[in-house]
């Protein structure tokens, strides 16, 4: 079974995208449209356009079953696209190794990780062991997490460089880092540095939320998924939307 | 509509216990028992001697639906118990907002929420309209969380020290404090001084993991929930066991 980088460069070469699309179905905006429907519309219409789609759990996993889970990621995948679970799971021993069984089963590639628990290395190992890639929360989009992510020290260092030194030793698939202004260019540049360059750097904040693709570019390399969210899924055209965006991403690559 | 604090407190009283039942089916475990009727068994079996259930979302969302949940919910509420999802919630803005609308409409009384993205105020007033209480995940009970919840410093204190102070100044209804032997019974006492007196703490490390009741009753009070999960729901008779722990918990009371 090919690994989850290996699935990742067949997708971002062959699609010539290094766009993720994150499937966040808000249910008061689906206007009475079927959570399951309305994700495959979407992949259909923006699949030639990306890499990657990337579902949220909080909007998707108290209405969809395992067999629906399976679906979406059947649709993902017969479009060439890896999937990635938004899960921000946060949870410690077997009930990790419980999330990371069921997350297999529906057929998803990775998820995303929170290190709040410690536990990065024990993760990796676990999710590896299912054959699933994952993404360590580092430095996140929204402004509150400036705080704890980079004003909190561990020996000196902000918490996100501690973290991007344990993403690179537990050897960890990648990580999520946000391209909204309190995150700079040197923290990019930094992060980078630490994580080491085979780390596939998973960036929200670009759209609806404001970031910058060119500043992500320009210090994180290529070996990047850059998320659009809503300023695709809940535009009125989003096929020509995903095209726009993958053509402003692929100017700065 | 009555608080969670009420709530809690009226569980509590009504039941002379302050234990929680951690429910978190381990597939391999249940031995072709459906999820659903497992934690139904066990709720039946053994809700005299609690306050609380807690099923755990990594054991329960990818196989149990919104109607499943809202009938687990049902069962936990007509024993006079009240609900608590471990979700361990690590997501901003309005990801968080589709969490708390979907966690409601199951019926849940409360959450727990990981502080990692920094925004435990923010989540707090989002929870609170839902009516849902909020756990704050502050020194959790795995060993691997040392280094981050207390070796890294915000100005200087420790950042579960810093998260206790949140939680005060957020509103929020209790925090997670492991029972483990890397919490010490200073780091409990600084935890209740920084908190405050009306905040509930869910302590997990007991039983199976190895914790001690005694020094968590000894240094945080009354206003507590101590969580013990497969001591009790794996054994031959969880009926039995139940009552064991509770009597052995309310010798310290």
């Amino acid at each position: 079974m090919a690994r989850f980088s290996e699935k990742y460069k067949k997708a971002r070469s062959e699609k010539n995208s290094v766009m993720c699309i994150g499937l966040d179905p808000v249910h008061e905006k689906l206007e009475g449209k079927d959570i399951l429907d309305f994700c495959l519309d979407i992949i259909e219409s923006t699949s030639d356009y990306v890499a990657a789609f990337k579902p949220n759990s909080q909007f998707i996993l108290f209405s969809l079953n395992l067999e629906q889970l399976k679906e979406l990621n059947e649709e993902i995948h017969q479009t060439g696209c890896i999937s990635i679970l938004d899960h921000k799971l946060s949870d410690i021993g077997s009930s990790n190794e419980s999330a990371f069984y069921w997350i297999k089963r529906a057929d998803f590639d990775a998820l995303t990780f929170s290190p709040f628990a410690g536990n990065i290395e024990e993760a990796t190992e676990k999710a590896h062991k299912n054959n699933l890639g994952l993404f360590i929360l580092t430095l996140m989009s929204n402004p509150e997490s400036r705080w704890i992510q980079k004003e909190t020290k561990f020996e000196g260092k902000s918490l996100y460089q501690k973290i991007s030194e344990e993403v690179k030793s537990s050897g960890a698939d990648g990580l999520v880092i946000g391209a909204t202004d309190h995150v700079t260019e040197e923290d990019i540049r930094k992060t980078r540095d630490l994580a080491g360059d085979d780390k596939i750097f998973l960036c929200p904040g670009i759209g609806a939320q404001g970031g910058d693709a060119e500043k992500i570019l320009k210090n994180a390399g290529e070996n990047i998924l850059i998320n659009v969210g809503r300023a695709i899924i809940f535009d009125e055209k989003p096929e020509e939307k995903a095209k726009e965006f993958r053509d402003l991403i692929n100017r700065f690559r």
